[in-house]
């Protein structure tokens, strides 16, 4: 049994300058409070003094490996952008290439304070790997494009994903089946996937209403929203993470309610590609439990969930005209607990005893930090995602003062690099 | 003369990989190129390796000691904030909180890149002197309710600025006159505020057009919206820096590209308050130019101009429903040289021979600077203002490996804490 012990930690939900215990035994939470705790022999103390600890945060919808495009390509029209640049280069992309792109997103996500990602690309065996290596928690499932001719191989391979990784490491990585969307994959492909993920005991992931164009596209071929599709072709009895949604009807969000759809809210993402403001506002009236995502660095460019926090906080406040639409306790939510929910992951994203031991420690001297009126709001409003400076995931130190614990980040660097270069002269 | 010289520095213009000089004498930019300068016996040398330089980002609207608000009253609709919060505590504020205030918010920005601000607040002279300590630029007005008793004095007390500070330390400072808002200062008021602005050769700083009630307001009232009130009232010819403008007719953008009106946007101020989306990528097509700003601190909260820069680039691709709206150029230039032409600063905001010397470095060995296939959309998409290193304002490095050069940080964010706990109690 590991015990690690933290001390002199401000918490969110204490006075300011109060400081507390958190004392971690394997991979959970066993005590948080203001007293040592009791016989509590400890491998490892850290002392957090001048820190706020909390939740990790909770990344629900991402491509990693696409860090290796990261500044690419930008600022152009999405058939444009898919066609010339991003599916040529991503045809070229090998095994290592995905490995190392997902090491340099993990290696992104750590120092900003997002201990658990969701991901749907290929090779997602050597993502699992980066994933078992590193220290991260993931939700893994393999992109599948229906209208492929290698559909089936996908499918196969997701399946293989599933037996090989479902439940590793105490429930570190989850599998799950990653049809791609509505537009690629057909009705037969997806019953199929639903078929195969009912089987094997595995949920869904899937790009769901995420431009006005899709879910036009469907009306107009099946008489239905994609929402509506899905719903009648029985998915979401399996679950199913929802990313995107911004597009969607009251009835599309009353399925959404009552069949327990999650869903992964990517604000920088859709306003990046001009795709449109998802009705978050609207979907938490309705009980939708909404976590929030970066989606891949081609298109947002980075991994930052603070950042995704902030825009969400601000975004539906005018896109309501309400003020208090989503304040800061909300918006921290779906930053963590809710994408805990969203991701299925049991137990995750609150800072309290019986918890899995997903810590983030986050430096306050930094002006920002100041004065501290309410810790809460500076964390959503005005903090930084550099001032994480210890995390700790399924109770163990992955990152200490900013540097990765269980890896050479510099290897990191120069790989990314490398592989980039490549993929361009190839 | 002060000789100052930049090596191994990379720069936006040139490709991955190459490094530049670039020589400072005195307050300004001699040299920027691949090959060390002739004959120039610098007095300090800044070793850049692994650095992006770039200009210095300009803020073009706040309130900087507002910083002692941060995080005291948000997520409330505006008239509770007002009236409840923020009124009551300002009107406790003395000449040191003022200071105090200024000093944080300056150092923030300051370390996050910015070497240049607009402010609009009271005990004007404090601010004045923490700029002049800090060293860093900045345009300063006395903000002015010209429905308060003390509507005179205020007037006064700006003029009072314009002739102790302007053009203080070779241009570093400004003076402008700050009446308020339409619906704070009365049309005899304007005439009095424009009059002595006039007089003593300063231009002025107002928010206009802010919200939606405020131009629903002005054209009950006076049969015009507040663009065209203030034309006829002859703000215009006497310059004129107007922050927010959310809600502008075609008429309004007509008349301030003809009257060269310079527009202080406000994106995420804008979103948090639920005021709106300034049709920023219109008035980018009419000519007019557009600059970025923070705002105060309790309504962002932080003076973090780089997550303005993002916001911007971000947020009007989706509000015009184009990808290819606002691209990173364009939003990097809001933040640098459109900033500086707002305010009125001349041969600023370009890293190029001839330029005042404001300079920032940032430090690329993070994950999100890499791969670095293109280093403008790095910066505007994905970095992180903690990624500043080295700050050079007039010439003078005022920030170095992220610590400010002329002012112990320490002191600040002590006085900052005991300011702000002093104000509650008071």
């Amino acid at each position: 049994m590991s015990k690690l012990l933290l001390k002199n930690i401000e918490l969110l939900s204490t006075p300011n300058g109060e400081t507390n215990f958190i004392a971690v035994e394997n991979d959970r939470i066993t005590y948080v409070g203001s007293e040592l705790p009791e016989n509590f022999a400890a491998d490892e103390v850290v002392d957090g003094k001048g820190m706020l600890g909390t939740a990790g945060m909770v990344n629900t919808h991402g491509h990693v490996s696409m860090t290796l495009l990261r500044s690419y390509a930008d600022d152009m029209a999405l058939m444009d952008w898919l066609e010339n640049k991003i599916w040529p280069i991503e045809a070229k992309m090998n095994a290592k290439d995905i490995y190392w792109g997902a090491m340099l997103g993990i290696a992104e996500m750590l120092k900003s304070g997002t201990t658990c990602f969701a991901d749907m690309y290929c090779f997602m065996d050597d993502v699992a790997r980066a994933v078992a290596e590193t220290g991260i928690r993931a939700n893994l499932s393999r992109g599948m494009i229906g209208v492929a001719p290698d559909k089936d191989d996908k499918l196969a391979e997701n399946t293989k994903l599933v037996k090989d990784w479902q439940g590793y490491d105490n429930g570190r990585i989850r599998i799950t089946y990653g049809p791609h969307a509505p537009y690629t994959c057909p009705v037969e492909y997806l019953k199929q996937v639903i078929a195969a993920a009912k089987e094997n005991d595995a949920e869904i992931q899937m790009h769901l209403c995420e431009t006005k164009g899709e879910v036009q596209n469907c009306l107009q071929e099946h008489g239905m929203t994609p929402i509506q599709l899905m719903d009648q072709l029985g998915m979401f009895e399996v679950g199913t993470i929802a990313a995107h949604c911004v597009y969607l009807t009251e009835e599309d969000m009353d399925i959404m309610a009552a069949k327990h759809v999650r869903v992964a809210h990517n604000p920088q993402s859709n306003l990046k590609l001009a795709s449109g403001i998802a009705p978050v506002a609207r979907m938490l009236e309705k009980g939708i439990c909404v976590g929030l995502g970066t989606d891949g660095a081609s298109s947002n460019n980075n991994l930052d969930m603070l950042e995704e926090c902030r825009a969400a906080a601000m975004l539906h406040k005018t896109t309501t005209l309400n003020p208090l639409a989503v304040p800061a306790a909300q918006a921290w939510e779906m930053a963590t607990v809710n994408g805990a929910e969203v991701l299925g992951f049991k137990e995750l994203g609150k800072l309290c005893a019986g918890q899995k031991a997903d810590i983030v420690l986050w430096d306050m001297h930094k002006p920002y930090w100041y004065p501290r009126h309410n810790k809460l709001s500076l964390l959503v409003y005005a903090a930084n995602s550099s001032d994480v400076d210890t995390v700790i995931v399924n109770g163990k130190i992955v990152l200490k003062h900013g540097c990765m614990t269980l890896f050479d980040e510099e290897k990191i660097y120069a790989e990314a690099n490398l592989r980039a270069q490549k993929l361009l002269r190839k």
